[in-house]
């Protein structure tokens, strides 16, 4: 005997799919759905497939986009003397929060990671790369990678590579989070935060 | 300027209404959704319609399916003497799961909850009382709504309409789990255990 109707079975499987939905969580999910008026369920698929078929990767910066080149990349108010390179498209959203950083973005997709098989190429520096020596406007790129072994060593990697072509990298600040601790900092972040001081006054 | 295309944007927030999904849970389902081959996100979505459209209310037991009378209520391998009274199709699939239980079922979707204004006629009880008029062959119903306050309640309340009309009707078991440990039991439940104490051997 069928524990569900096939429909709800195939529902719970394609919902436990997700990243951090075990079958648990799929299946309360799918009850839920069940028990939605039809036009909200509706509103959900057709979002999944409308974002899915309009977003595309800009040619330029690499980010999510529904237009080409993408709403940053096309804005003249933006400083294009300037790249700030990060991981994936959460953190371009992350510091354009912050209403601060007026300079274009590139998107890598990933970080190096040779132990799970991740190497230059499996990311989008080359795309980086081809839109520096094309562009000469840009006078800095600021390496936004995650501070995780990974993002050190893509941050490190892209510095050594764009070091001899005479443009200034720089990577942004780490140390102890603004409202943060000193009691509850980790070892790392605290050493990175001393070797970080700066005079002031 | 917009953090995200429109699409992205809708995506978030639809996903955003599923119970247990917060905004950057949603966030992080939908950037995954985007990085996922076109024809995967198509079977959720699909998934998703399909399991809405085709599943309805079981006319007899009030479970989910897709047909009607459901799939055990239509079995001619189950025991129509007994009904066993479930809060919602999740409890369902876990008796069955079991494999013991030969019974059928009859679902609430719910439980009494004067706290949340759900009273008797909000949830299927009605259904089942009609159930229990119209079929002789019934002898015994067992609650088995949650050891909650809510699904006690809901029980107490159905033992009371019950007894009069004559049907057996009884509680599932309460105490210390299997596998479980004295020590970490809470008093409720050990009280519960101690109660529902037989001899053995």
């Amino acid at each position: 005997m069928a524990r569900y109707a096939p429909s709800i079975g195939r529902l719970i499987t394609e919902l436990a799919k997700l990243p951090g939905i075990g079958g648990k969580s799929a299946q309360r999910l799918a009850f839920h759905l069940l028990g939605q008026p039809e036009e909200q369920v509706a509103a959900l698929a057709e979002a999944i497939l409308d974002a899915r078929k309009t977003i595309r990767l800009c040619s330029v910066c690499c980010n999510l986009t529904d237009q080409d080149p993408c709403e940053i990349c096309a804005s003249p108010a933006r400083d294009r003397t300037m790249i700030c390179v990060v991981e994936n498209p959460r953190d371009v959203a992350s510091m354009e929060r912050m209403h601060e950083y007026k300079g274009l973005y590139h998107v890598l997709h990933g970080a190096i990671s040779p132990m799970q098989g991740v190497g230059p190429d499996q990311i989008r520096l080359r795309e980086l790369l081809a839109r520096l020596r094309q562009d000469d406007a840009v006078h800095e790129v600021i390496l936004a990678t995650n501070p995780t072994v990974e993002g050190e060593a893509t941050a490190l990697y892209l510095a050594r590579l764009l070091k001899p072509a005479g443009i200034l990298t720089t990577r942004i600040a780490h140390g102890i989070p603004m409202g943060g601790d000193l009691e509850y900092a980790d070892d790392v972040t605290l050493a990175r935060a001393m070797e970080g001081r700066r005079e002031i006054g």
